[in-house]
C-alpha cells in the first residue's frame, strides 16, 4: 500500500547529492515564466520585480530540531532570535533591507505554552531589532521534534542589488566582523553537554567564553553593515553571507562570478578570544575561520576605488583579491605557501599545492 | 540543563488553546509598523503595498507527516500538488492571483531520491497548472517525519481585494463547487487502511469512489473561479476558502464582518456520489458538507445586484444570506427548524434552537 515499502529496483540514497546538489537536481526542470520573477533559485534570495524603483527579495529557511539545533543547550528565546536572523542575513546578502516575515512552527505537545512564549519572545526581539513585521504564519502539532520555517521579504533599490555573480578581476575581497567564534562556541556547548551526560550532577563550565557562545547562540544578521555600505556609497560587485564557512562561500562567489579568489591567512579577522579558545580546545583557529560556519558575516567583493573608504574601518577587513578564473581559488598561508581552497574548505593537513 | 526538563510551576498545555487561539496568543504582542504592511495576521494572506495599482499577498502553510497526511495512502506526487494547492487557495481567498512560491522540505534519509522526485513532480504539475514560479527553498534532513513548508506570493488589483471582513447585511452567501466529498474520501482511505492493517494480504476496495478520493488526494485550488468572478465583474464583499469546513468558515466571516449568516440545508451543493457514499458509510451528508473540511471551495458574500450573473451557473450556489449580527449564525434545516451554527459546526444531534 505504501510507496515507501516498495523494493524499487532504482533507489538512490539522498546522501548521493549534497544539500545544494539535491536542490539543483529537484528544481532543474522548473523554469520561471512570470515577468515579475527577475531571478529564481540560485542566490541568497529570489529577486522579484513588483515596482519601478525597487526589487523585492524573497527567501526562506527551515530549522529542524536535532539537525540545526539542540534544545539541551539552546535557550528557546535565542533560537527564535536566530531563526529570524538567518533569514534576515539572506536579505542582507543581496544588499537588501528586510521588511516582512512569516513564521511556521511544528511543535510537539511536550512543549508547554510557556516554552512557545519564550520562542516567540526571541522572534519578537529580532523583529524589533531588524525592524521587520511578522505578517503571517502557521502553528501545527508535530509527532516528533520542533521545526521552524521562516520566509522573509525584503527590498533593495534596483541599482544597489548585489548578486553572487558580478565580481570583477582585481576587485578587493572583504569580510565584515570576525570569523570562527560561532564554531568554537558550538564546540564548547557540545563539550559541556558531553560532560553533563557523563556526570549529570555537574554544572556546565561556560565561563570566559561569552563571546563565542554569544556568536553561536545569539546569531546576529549584519544588517548594520548593509546600512554602512549604503552610507559609504559602496555597492559591492558580489556578496554572500557566511553561513557554511568562508571557504564554501568563496567557492560560491567564484563559481557564480566566474572568477578566482585569493585570500591571505594573515589578513583573516579572528578575535583574540577566538584565538585563545581555539588554542585551549586544540583547534586551529584558521581552520575554524575558514570552515566553521554560522558566523553570518558578509563576504563581498568591491572595486578598488572604494579602498580609502574602508581601509581604517575595523568592521571591514580586506582579506584578498579577485583574479582570473584560471588562477582558481587560493589560500596563501603565513609561510607564503599556496593552497587550493576546496569544497570542504581549506584543510591545514592538505599537501602544498604545486 | 534543559528548559524542557524544568518542572516549572507554570506549565500550560498547548491544548488549552486551539490552533487559532494559539496563534493569536503568541502573536498578540506583535504590531506591524512598516508602511508597506497593509494587513498582517488575521486573514487568509498578509496584504502588502509595494506598488501603486496592486496589493501583494503573502501566505504560508506547513504540512506535517502524521498530522496533515498519511504516507501509507497518500501518493507523494499528489502530496506535492496538494501542498501547493492549499497555498494557492489562500491567495484565491483574497481574490488574488498567485505568482511565486518557495518550498522547504525536511526529509528523513529513509526517503530515496526517487521519492523526492515524485513529490517534486507534483509540485511541478501544480506550478504549471496555477502558473506559479518556484523561486526558492530549503531542503534539509529530518530526524523524524516529512515536513513541507510552502510560502506563496500573489497579487490583486487594489480595488478587487477581498477580506474576511466586508460582508454587508442582505448580501448573498455563495459557495463554489460542491461540499463534503473530500471528507468522505479521507474516510474511505482510513477504512481501507484499517482493513489492510488487519489483513495485510488484502487489496484496498476503492472502486466507485473516484470523485471523493480525487477531492481528498488531488486537492485543487479554485483559481478558475477567481478568474470567472473577475470576468463577471463581481468583487465579493468578503471571502474565505473552505479548508476546515463550511461551519467554521461561516463563523470566520461572521466574526470578521460583524454580521450574521443564515444558510439553508436544501441549498447546500452536494454531489450525488457524495450523497451515495455518505449513505454507504452511515454518515450524514449534511454533516460532511458543513464540517468535513478540505474541500478548498470558496465561500463568499456579494451584493444582491450580482444575482442575475450567477443564478444559472452551476459552479456558484447561493446558500444563504447575510443578516444583522444580533441574529447570529443559523442553519435552517429542510424541516424549517433553525439551528445555531457552532464552532464545531452544525451538529445534527443538536437540540432545536428555540
Amino acid at each position: 500500500m505504501s510507496i515507501l515499502k516498495d523494493k524499487s529496483p532504482s533507489s538512490t540514497p539522498i546522501s548521493k547529492y549534497g544539500e545544494f546538489g539535491l536542490i539543483n537536481h529537484l528544481s532543474s526542470q522548473f523554469k520561471c515564466t512570470l515577468s515579475s520573477t527577475k531571478r529564481g533559485i540560485g542566490d541568497d534570495a529570489a529577486v522579484l520585480e513588483f515596482s519601478e524603483e525597487k526589487y523585492h527579495l524573497l527567501s526562506t529557511d527551515m530549522l529542524v530540531e536535532g539537525v540545526h539545533f539542540d534544545l539541551s543547550y539552546t535557550p528557546l528565546k535565542h533560537l527564535g532570535f536566530k531563526a529570524v536572523s538567518v533569514n534576515v542575513s539572506d536579505i542582507c546578502a543581496m544588499n537588501g533591507i528586510p521588511s516582512q516575515i512569516t513564521v511556521s512552527i511544528a511543535i510537539s505537545n511536550r512543549f508547554p505554552v510557556e516554552a512557545l512564549e519564550e520562542l516567540y519572545a526571541g522572534i519578537y526581539t529580532a523583529c524589533r531589532e531588524y525592524n521587520v513585521d511578522l505578517v503571517g504564519g502557521d502553528t501545527t502539532t508535530s509527532i516528533s521534534g520542533l521545526v521552524i520555517s521562516i520566509s522573509i521579504l525584503g527590498e533593495v533599490d534596483k541599482q544597489k542589488i548585489t548578486y553572487r555573480s558580478g565580481a570583477n578581476i582585481n576587485d578587493l575581497v572583504v569580510v565584515t566582523g570576525d570569523l570562527g567564534a560561532a564554531f568554537l562556541g558550538l564546540n564548547v556547548l557540545k563539550r559541556e553537554k558531553k560532560v553533563f551526560l557523563e556526570n549529570p550532577g555537574s554544572q556546565p563550565d561556560l565561563g570566559g567564553n561569552d563571546y563565542s557562545l554569544q556568536r553561536q547562540l545569539k546569531t546576529e544578521a549584519r544588517l548594520n553593515f548593509v546600512r554602512v555600505l549604503d552610507e559609504l556609497k559602496i555597492v559591492p560587485t558580489s556578496m554572500i553571507d557566511v553561513s557554511d564557512g568562508l571557504s564554501s562561500e568563496i567557492l560560491h562567489l567564484s563559481k557564480n562570478s566566474e572568477i578566482g579568489i585569493t585570500v591571505y591567512e594573515e589578513k583573516l579577522p579572528i578575535d583574540y578570544t577566538t584565538m585563545n579558545l581555539a588554542s585551549e580546545m586544540n583547534l586551529d583557529p584558521i581552520f575554524c575561520a575558514m570552515n566553521g560556519g554560522e558566523d553570518y558575516e558578509l563576504l563581498f567583493t568591491m572595486s578598488q576605488k572604494h579602498y580609502e573608504k574602508i581601509k581604517k574601518d575595523v568592521d571591514f577587513t580586506i582579506i584578498g583579491h579577485v583574479t582570473d578564473i584560471s588562477s582558481g581559488n587560493n589560500f596563501i598561508a603565513k609561510d607564503h605557501t599556496s593552497h587550493k581552497i576546496t569544497a570542504h574548505g581549506w584543510d591545514p593537513l592538505l599537501k602544498k599545492d604545486d
